[in-house]
C-alpha cells in the first residue's frame, strides 16, 4: 500500500525571498576560493589582455558587469562575446590570445557549454563559472570556479548572481594584482547587505503596493550599473510579467524616451561614480514625461524628483556597487508578484535549468 | 514689411514614409565610395584583428550587425565597446592595436565623438562612419566614411541605418579581401528592394491595422538578425509608443517568456541561416502562452503558426538580409504610428540629433 506523498507547507514566493536573504553569507562562501582565483589569474596574464565572456539571462546580465570590472580593475578588454557567431557560424578565430569566461549557474546551458567546446579548440583559455561544478561546463574548460552560492531554488536567480558578480571582480582584480582589496571589499559589502536588507525589504513593500497596476516599466542605469538595470529588469519580466526593458542612461534620450507617460513608470539606478550626472540628465527628461520615478542606489538622493528612494550603503571598492544596488529590484520583484498573485518562486512556462538552442 | 512664411501642405509621417522609399536609391548612392572603404580597409588590416564599434540609438543597433559583419565576412573580432568605460572611468586600454569605428548620423552624438578623441589618443585607428562628413565626428577621426544616404529629416532613423548596414558590410568585406562581391551584393539587395516595398508596405499597414490597442511586444532574432529585433524595438517605441524589447531567440527562453499572453505579441525575424532552428524552437515556446506572432524576413514561412507574414526576398549574400528584414518593421511603425494618430516624423520629446550625455 503506498501512502500519499507529505504535502509541504509552502508560501508561494518563499524560496526566492529566502535567497535574496541568503546573499551576504553566499558571498561570504565564495571568498573561501581566493587562492583559486589567484591561480585563474595568474594563467590569464599570460594569455593577453582580451577576456571574452558568455552566458544567457541573469548570467549575461552579469558579463555586463565583468566587462567593466575587468576595464576598471585589470585594464583588459573584455567582451560579452557572440555566442552565435562561434556556435551558429563557426567563425574562425584565432583565440590563442584570448580567455574564455563561461558563465552558467547550472552548468548546463547547452549554448555556453558549445561554446567552451569549440573556442577551447581554438587555443583559448576556458574557464567556467558555475555553482555546479560537477556540470557539462566544469567538464569541458580547463578551469572551474566555483559560485558556492549554495543550492538555489526558486526559478529567478538572485543568489548565484550576485555571487556571478563577485566572481567577476574577484578574478579581474587578481589579474590586475589587487586581488587582496577586492576579497576585503567583497566580506565589507556582505556585512554592509546583512544589515541593511530587512530596511530595504520594507521599503521595497511599499513601493509595490503603488505598483500593482503597472505593466511596462524603463530600467535604467550607466556604466557598471548598466548591469543591474539588466537584472533589476528581467526580475520584473519573469516573476511580475511587467514589461520591463533596460536602457542606459544616454541610450533613453536616443528613441526610448518617447514613449513614456504618466503610467509607464522608470526605476533608476543612481550610484557615486562618473556617470552620476548622465543618470541625473536621463531622469531630469523622464521627469519631462510626467513618469514616476524610483531612484535607487546609493546616489538616490541625488535623482530629482523621484517619488520613492530606496538607499543603498556605498561599498568600500565603488566597483562592488552593483552588489548592493541590484537588492531593491530583486525585493521589490518578489513583493510585486506576490500583490499581483504569482508565485515568484516558479513563474509559469520557466524551469530553473534552461535548455533552449 | 514682412510676410508670413508659407505653411507647407503637410501629411504625418510623410518624410518618414518617404525615406523608406528612398533606400534603395540611398544603398546605391553609398557604392560610389567603393574604393574608399578598400583604403580604409587596408590600413584596418594592418592594425591588427580587433575592431570596436560605437553608437547609440540605431547606430548601436548597426553596430550589433557590425559584430556580424566582421566575425563572418574578416574573421575579425568586433565588439560594441563600451562607452562609457572610455569616457567616464577612462580605462587604461593600450588601443594600438584596434580599430575604432565610430557610427553617428548626424556626427555629433557627444559621448561618440568623445570616445574617438580618446581612443585616438591611446593609439587606435579611428574611422569615422557619418551621413556628415563636414561634423565633429569626421573632425576627430583619422578617415572617414560617408553614409551618403542624403537628407534624413524625420526624427526616426531608416535610410541612415540601412546605410549604416551596408557601410559595415562593405569594410569588413574588404578587411577580408571580399569587398567586390559585397559590393554587388549591395546593389542586388537594393533592386530587391525596390522591387518588393509595394508589396511589403500593403503588408505592414494590415498588420497594423489589428496591432492599433497594442502596448507592449517583444521582438526576437539571433545571429546578424538580432540587430533587426534591436532596430524593430526602437522604431516601435519612439514612433508608436509601443513598449518592445528585443531579445535574442535563445534569451526569450531564460526569463522573459514568462510575460506572454494572448494580448502581448510577439514579432519573429526569421532567416534562412544556422540560426533558424534556434528561433522556429524559441516560436514554438511563445505559441503555448498563446501570443499573436508576426514573422518576418526571408524565412518567415518556417515559423509556425503565425497569424501574419511579411516575407522579404532572399540577398545573394546572406550576410545582407538584414537590409530587407528591417524594412517590414519600419513600414509597420510608420502605418501604426498613424493608425494610433501620432506624427512618426515628430516623435514628441525627440530631436534628430541627440546631444543627451
Amino acid at each position: 500500500m503506498s501512502l500519499p506523498e507529505p504535502v509541504e507547507a509552502y508560501e508561494p514566493g518563499e524560496r526566492f525571498r529566502a535567497e535574496i536573504h541568503e546573499q551576504p553569507e553566499a558571498l561570504r562562501r565564495l571568498l573561501v576560493h581566493e587562492a583559486e582565483f589567484a591561480r585563474v589569474a595568474h594563467v590569464m596574464r599570460k594569455r593577453g589582455p582580451l577576456v571574452r565572456i558568455v552566458g544567457h539571462g541573469s548570467s549575461d546580465n552579469a558579463a555586463t558587469y565583468g566587462v567593466y570590472a575587468f576595464g576598471v580593475l585589470a585594464g583588459c578588454t573584455a567582451l560579452r562575446d557572440s555566442i552565435a557567431l562561434t556556435v551558429y557560424f563557426d567563425a574562425a578565430f584565432d583565440l590563442a590570445g584570448s580567455t574564455v569566461v563561461g558563465l552558467s549557474q547550472s552548468g548546463q546551458t547547452p549554448d555556453v557549454v558549445e561554446y567552451l567546446r569549440r573556442a577551447r579548440r581554438r587555443g583559448a583559455f576556458t574557464v567556467a563559472v558555475t555553482n555546479e561544478p560537477a556540470s557539462a561546463l566544469a567538464e569541458v574548460a580547463e578551469a572551474v570556479l566555483p559560485l558556492e552560492a549554495g543550492p538555489e531554488l526558486a526559478v529567478a536567480a538572485t543568489k548565484t548572481y550576485l555571487n556571478q558578480l563577485a566572481a567577476l571582480a574577484l578574478l579581474a582584480a587578481n589579474v590586475g594584482d589587487n586581488g587582496r582589496r577586492v576579497v576585503r571589499g567583497v566580506r565589507s559589502t556582505a556585512d554592509q547587505l546583512a544589515e541593511v536588507l530587512p530596511a530595504i525589504e520594507a521599503q521595497a513593500q511599499a513601493v509595490a503596493l503603488a505598483f500593482a497596476y503597472v505593466g511596462r516599466m524603463f530600467v535604467i542605469g550607466r556604466g557598471f550599473e548598466f548591469s543591474t538595470a539588466r537584472e533589476t529588469a528581467l526580475k520584473l519580466l519573469e516573476t511580475c510579467r511587467v514589461a520591463a526593458s533596460p536602457l542606459t542612461a544616454t541610450d533613453l534620450a536616443h528613441g526610448p524616451v518617447a514613449v513614456l507617460d504618466p503610467l509607464f513608470p522608470v526605476w533608476t539606478i543612481a550610484s557615486q561614480d562618473a556617470t552620476l550626472s548622465a543618470v541625473r540628465e536621463a531622469s531630469a527628461r523622464v521627469r519631462e514625461f510626467g513618469s514616476t520615478i524610483v531612484a535607487c542606489g546609493n546616489a538616490a538622493d541625488a535623482v530629482d524628483g523621484a517619488a520613492y528612494r530606496l538607499r543603498v550603503p556605498v561599498p568600500d571598492v565603488p566597483l562592488l556597487s552593483p552588489l548592493l544596488s541590484v537588492v531593491p529590484g530583486q525585493l521589490f520583484a518578489a513583493a510585486l508578484a506576490r500583490s499581483k498573485g504569482f508565485d515568484p518562486d516558479r513563474p509559469r512556462g520557466l524551469s530553473k535549468v534552461t535548455l533552449a538552442q
